[in-house]
């Protein structure tokens, strides 16, 4: 059996910009605080913005912040976080019927800008229509984890999942996003996950899928690179254009970038 | 000035599909009921088909229905509903400031499965970087009619707006798709609305936009084809893929469609 | 041992059209004569049309006719057919050097209109990577074959080999994009063929692919829907824009058609 | 009246490569002698490469050679040419009737991998529908240079004239595949030519665009970037697929790239 892992992260990320023209900007790079991940400490700190706007009323789906970004832009976030996960066994897990989705729920099975999952019906019954429930979601995993090389700079923001299918290559967005169509031309609610993920190599922030099966939301890493007892979520949304952890309504250059997370005694 | 109207109107609507295997149906036909349409009356009755299941829990999106349809299958929605409605002056009307979105208008701000804003930005800023606020939408749906015929069965379920402001053609869906990306690109919330419209000719189920402007959602028609008072909202959403008045897990031929809206005495 | 043979075909092809403005119009319904298929006597005949331009220099890649179209529209074509092939063992031809590629055949080494090879060389790496020679172009044939349902309908004049592959439907058009497109991605030459096809059911025309193998061109039938020593062809293309039957520069509407091919005695 | 100009250019090119793996590679980077450039000397010379093997036959549209590079790769190309060339005056040319167009010409009327004129086929109707002749061809470069920015690093070896149509954006590779595939959809043939280009600004290779107007082949600058009396043709295709200057059937990262086009006394 697999036990429920009990874990306190740390973790310090930091992002650098510079920006030409003053410009709007989402940003999404703290943590969701509930569940299965529980907050001991947090703090965002910003320079070069005006005051910080937190979007009030969907904390379940990540805590994103609006603010005015100019000049020479640091974001800097640190958090310590207690993690109690047990990675699921998604062979066990049966498919919820459609008719007891929550309505929340219902609008993960929908195709998205970069997973466009009706385009993927007859491929989805051929190669998985023989297995069912759960199993049918880790075969989905396997075959992309088996038939797609992971190769960083292999994608950029306008590749969907149909052109990593093709390409059969991709990075930790684009294995998500197969994945979620692939679960979303079954009949299976996905949606992605942005994380902090412990023992990524090299670390950076991580993309990942929930399942929804036998009632609840279920995390899957089909590039396989990062326990999933060690993912502390950001954001959630139908794809990687809701979760972006730095949305810019304008033009800006990334300077640096650092995340890291390690684990620490509790 | 224009004057607010109010109106009542009957809506009769009837699907009839043939189901070779049973497969479960999403049904999104059924009128919203609150703020500028109040229902004086409905009823949905679907013959072949198992228990109805509504989706509780986001009402003001929509009211929409699980179901199993099996063999011929028949739904009927009968309505009467008071509209009271101002047609928006656009021009008026302010773009609200990003930071003051709520959580649910944020989502609306970015890219879906057949609005691709995020390949628009710089057509948009060409186009219409010298009007601002509402004006700027206005624009836009002019731009719209303008450019694009309308032609029916001119696009199918794949066609995006990308596909449609090259081909110049399209139908409602696509005048809305087109509408939505353009202010999404220009940083305005959109979203689509199923609805019945009173005097579209031929009658049909009809496919209009809701902007986001001065902190409120304002129904846009780039057709034309149908005064905005007339308009009974059925669903929202990002796109076409959520807002469908049937989408079927599975298959089945349409056998016959009938829409009808008609003004009555209050 | 396979053996070579020799068959006579007759041909009866008749094309309706009703033109409501006068449209130029390419029409490639005459079979090549030359190799291993010998003419014995055909003819075009053309009603609703201006003077019958043939397109004069290129007979080996088919043979061409411009014509202006009006009204009701209609070309008739005869022919009589002697056929000397013998079906390629593709398994035992070897990939002929780049250096040693004609001028000719260079070009069909590049991706066209529906066959984005470029997009395809990882797959096919992977896939094919192991197999050398012509049995890589067998095994190439056999994956479509193999992965892909024949569906009348199921593809329009847009779709692409990357669409196909995705959707693992198509008609012959698909199946032949796919195989051009595989093997373009692995430095083979390929190229597009109509044909008529004896015993293709039901009778219609036909599209298949030659690869260059060897020093010479070999047809072959991913459909595997008519035998290679029944098809007669017509016209040969980079894809399916090169070879259409019929090229309208306008717009006109197909009343009928007929495509009829038998083996009859010499 | 413009007069005919004669210059003799001085080209320098160089292209150095790193191979990791032997690879085959088509080189195009030598000039078209012939017609309005006449040679007076020329030398390809390359290191890291088994035996050159030009491709014979086609020289009118460009010569090419095989070779197998591996290792540092390094070719260097020098040219002394005369041009003698009157920059066209489009608006007196007329459209050479569809069945006057020689065998060579008629593929040019077709889609092609980067071009996809059937797509635009109502936009160039409704835009340059009034316009006759190579007036049309005209207005549809004028329009390309108007509504289109030229921003290096904007596109990238994917990118279609239907991409670069929505983004606004693109460099020379992409104003040509626009040019051609509004000229293909009025049907008028255009083809795709790479150049040697005096006083291009940094100095690189060009690709501009070839219309068949009056019974001839015509080049046009939609970039405007470099007078076309400056021009020397390397390499005609149907879009930039076929007169890539180093296509490489493998993998391999340019380290260096020089192109020098001077004027000097003849």
């Amino acid at each position: 059996m697999v036990r429920e892992t009990v874990a306190r992260y740390r973790i310090d990320a930091q992002l650098d910009y510079e920006f030409a023209e003053p410009a709007d900007v989402l940003l999404a790079m703290e943590v969701i605080d509930g569940g299965d991940q529980l907050l001991v400490e947090d703090l965002l700190t910003v320079d070069g913005s005006g005051p910080l706007a937190p979007v009030l009323g969907e904390e379940s789906l990540g805590r994103r912040t609006w603010l005015q970004a100019s000049g020479s832009f640091r974001a800097h976030y640190h958090a310590l976080v207690d993690v109690t996960r047990m990675p699921p066994d998604l062979e066990t897990l049966g498919v919820t019927p459609h008719s007891q989705l929550p309505a929340l729920v219902v609008s993960y099975l929908f195709p998205s800008r970069y997973c466009e999952s009706d385009r993927f019906e007859q491929f989805v019954a051929r190669e998985f229509g023989d297995v069912q429930g759960g199993a049918k979601a880790r075969a989905m995993a396997d075959w992309i984890y088996d038939h797609v090389d992971y190769v960083s700079g292999s994608s950029d923001g306008t590749t969907t999942a149909g052109d990593s299918f093709i390409k059969r290559q991709g990075v930790c967005r684009d294995f998500a996003h197969m994945l979620i169509t692939f679960a979303r031309a079954a009949g299976i609610p996905a949606r992605m996950v942005s994380a902090y993920a412990w023992r990524l190599d090299p670390p950076d922030f991580h993309a990942v899928v929930e399942l929804w099966l036998e009632g609840a939301w279920h995390l899957v890493d089909p590039t396989r690179l990062a326990p999933i007892e060690g993912l502390v979520r950001i954001a959630v949304g139908r794809d990687a254009t809701d979760i972006s952890f730095m949305t810019i309504f304008g033009a800006a250059e990334m300077t640096a970038q650092s995340v890291m997370i390690e684990q620490v005694d509790a």
